[in-house]
């Protein structure tokens, strides 16, 4: 969609680090440096997935907490998908966020990063993407 | 696992208030009047979930997050899913909640559910389950 700025991220219109790519999904780095795991085609919410995309992005679901952990060395991984503004949903394009957590929770205390430390995420989990 | 009340509730061992059941995965009411997705094998967290039973738990995912949304009549859904205690994960079998949301936050705050409130859920989830 037009307007959208995953599709942007997706169709390379926007730059983005860009952890991983399967045939129907991607893997990037949010702004509040975590990851993000997203349907190529703009599919608004979770009611509107088809079960053979939603089939890869479990997949890459799997593979990016696996990472995650792995890269950031972390205690835990929590993952969240919101719908609609009641729930939190702000960008209208399906997503999975996967966040590093610690028992030490200060660290999970994450404000908006900049483009290094979203390179710095990019590296450290692309490099246990399997 | 013997000490798991995830495997209990499986094993019809211990009672719940089961909305849908597939091949791989199970859908019952949490205490907290929530929805649980849940894979019937003892698979401890995300980092240990084969992509097949993934697959299923997705497309079951789908299927819970419409029907609750239809069931409640929610402005919205949310779902999250924990991996070890420092991200929240307090039973060791894997599930992902689904939580009705509204706009009217109030509504949100649900606390432990007696017995009558979870056969209600059950059964307003029920009849949207496709």
């Amino acid at each position: 969609m037009d307007d959208c700025i995953f599709c942007k991220i997706i169709n390379r219109q926007l730059p983005a680090c860009i952890v991983a790519e399967a045939q129907k999904v991607i893997v990037f780095v949010s702004r509040h440096n975590d990851l993000l795991v997203v349907p190529k085609a703009h599919i608004k919410n979770i009611y509107d997935l088809d079960p053979e995309t939603g089939n890869e992005l479990m997949t890459e679901l799997i593979k990016t907490a696996t990472a995650t952990k792995k890269g950031f060395e972390s205690d835990g991984i929590y993952i969240t998908q919101a719908n609609d503004p009641a729930a939190g949903q702000d960008v209208f394009h399906l997503h999975f966020h996967v966040y590093p957590r610690w028992h030490h929770k200060a660290k999970n205390n994450v404000t908006r990063v900049g483009e290094q430390e979203r390179r710095a995420t990019m590296e450290r989990v692309r490099n246990f993407y399997e």
